[in-house]
């Protein structure tokens, strides 16, 4: 008996991960692989041979999404803008490429990310929400009256480029001390003057009651709270997620993200903005992708 | 012969403005007037007769709208929230107070400049736009998709509050270091240490050649184009409109803004966004309040 399917995917730097989901969201099969070579011919042909083992089981897919860093060109075909990463991908039409009949549905991987939150997450049921998602760098994607937006170029939700600092260094993206710098895993070692890798070791150096990172740590927080403060008093979401490596901090994180925010948020009426984790961490944005393609079924 | 028509009144802590238009939004017939006292007896009973006025001549109107500063209720019968000014507008249910058959619409009056600029002004067909208010304090709206949108609690597009020094003294909604402090008027005394009691004054003496009011003015529009590029990476919006009085500065203020955005603007592929001034500046809100009516009327 045939059961509608949907497969997304979610194309990145490292991994490629992969899912089958029916029409509730729910995960058949997933696939996670490494992402190999500088160009299509490797990791472009690595999906389509997950797209060919997944329905030669399954059977055809009722529609297909796929996810992948960059601004996703306007008809939701492809990447339109990705400057020096995974070369080959921009203008690159998947429909074409993997000779579906029916169009891929291309989206910008942190807008998956927020869909699939949205579908199956902890944004389920939600109608305005913010994500940032605090990794490497620091990326997002925003949700109002009940739609992931994408602005004119697909650059809405770049949460990361907002400017803290003016007087700060720019970002890749030229935002003068942005919020990315300030909190995201590529300044960490610049923030901690070379004393600490990464985030994982800072924390944990300002658990064991290191004073320097202590403080390191409690700047980086306080830049975080008067972002997304920034953030809820030009969106009003009712509630902000927090994904990526970072937000697997968990407490370490929230708790004084949390006091920093009593300082700073503005509560009207003491309405304040839910702070949640996002649940759908590693097929977030495989859910979301196939999440796109459902919603495009079905509207 | 009856000719659909519209009441649009912007009720400001300085005058009342109101308008009649028609279904394309022309200005039939325009009022302003101070606004009066400090309860509803005044202002209230003026726009009554104001609306009783407008009607006797030109008929009931097929819908009306109010605008005023605050946060609408989610349900657009009044304002819910707006502490410390215009005492007793909150909750004010005006449908029951005007004893009108069909509900008054009753929204955001930055919410309502861009409803207006939108029907009839700078940004008449346009999908995804910003608006900043600059003024005694900075407001403004954001409309997606072609739509201004609201958020949760009706704040969405509080733009003079997000955060461009994370050290810097809290705004009156608790952002530190705000939009607003950096060019609102309300801060302009502060800014120039006392020696200029207007941004007129300050703008003035910087065109006159004074160095100290050229680095004051310049410093201000520097942390304006940093705002603007941070809601332009959160929105990708097709252009930034700016109102408010500080924006009929006219080129001394957008030559040296537009220098600034050169810098800190990332335009992908070359693509900016457009600065543009609005050009409904005085009856903007007005009109605005009369098109969520039409609107209102019309899906």
């Amino acid at each position: 008996m045939f059961r509608p399917h949907f497969i997304g995917i979610d194309l990145g730097g490292t991994r490629i991960k992969a899912v089958v989901v029916d029409v509730h969201g729910a995960v058949l099969e997933s696939r996670s692989v490494k992402t190999h070579g500088d160009g299509p011919d490797a990791w472009a042909q690595c999906i389509a041979n997950i797209v060919h083992d997944f329905e030669a089981r399954l059977g055809v897919a009722t529609g297909m999404g796929l996810a992948a860093p960059g601004l996703a060109s306007p008809d939701g075909r492809k990447i339109a803008h990705l400057p020096g990463r995974l070369k080959g991908l921009v203008d690159l039409d998947w429909t074409v490429f993997l000779d579906r009949r029916d169009a891929v549905v291309v989206l910008n991987d942190a807008h998956a990310c927020l869909q699939g939150e949205h579908w199956v997450g902890c944004a389920k049921g939600m109608r305005d929400v913010v994500l940032l998602t605090l990794g490497t760098g620091v990326g997002g994607a925003i949700l109002q009256d009940g739609k992931v937006r994408r602005g004119r170029l697909g650059r809405a939700g770049h949460v990361g480029h907002i400017s803290l600092d003016v007087d700060g260094p720019p970002s890749i993206l030229g935002t003068p001390g942005s919020l990315e710098s300030a909190i995201g895993e590529c300044s960490v070692v610049e923030r901690c003057q070379g004393r600490f890798r990464s985030t994982q070791e800072l924390v944990a150096a300002a658990h064991a009651g290191n004073a320097f990172a202590q403080e390191v740590w409690r700047r980086s927080i306080r830049k975080l709270a008067c972002g997304i403060t920034s953030l809820i008093n030009v969106l009003d979401p009712e509630a902000v997620v927090l994904g990526g490596g970072i937000a697997l901090a968990g407490e370490a994180l929230l708790l004084p993200l949390r006091q920093e925010l009593d300082r700073v948020e503005w509560r009207p009426g003491g309405q304040q903005v839910a702070l949640l984790t996002a649940t759908q961490a590693d097929f977030g944005g495989a859910i979301g992708a196939a999440a796109e393609a459902y919603m495009k079924r079905n509207t």
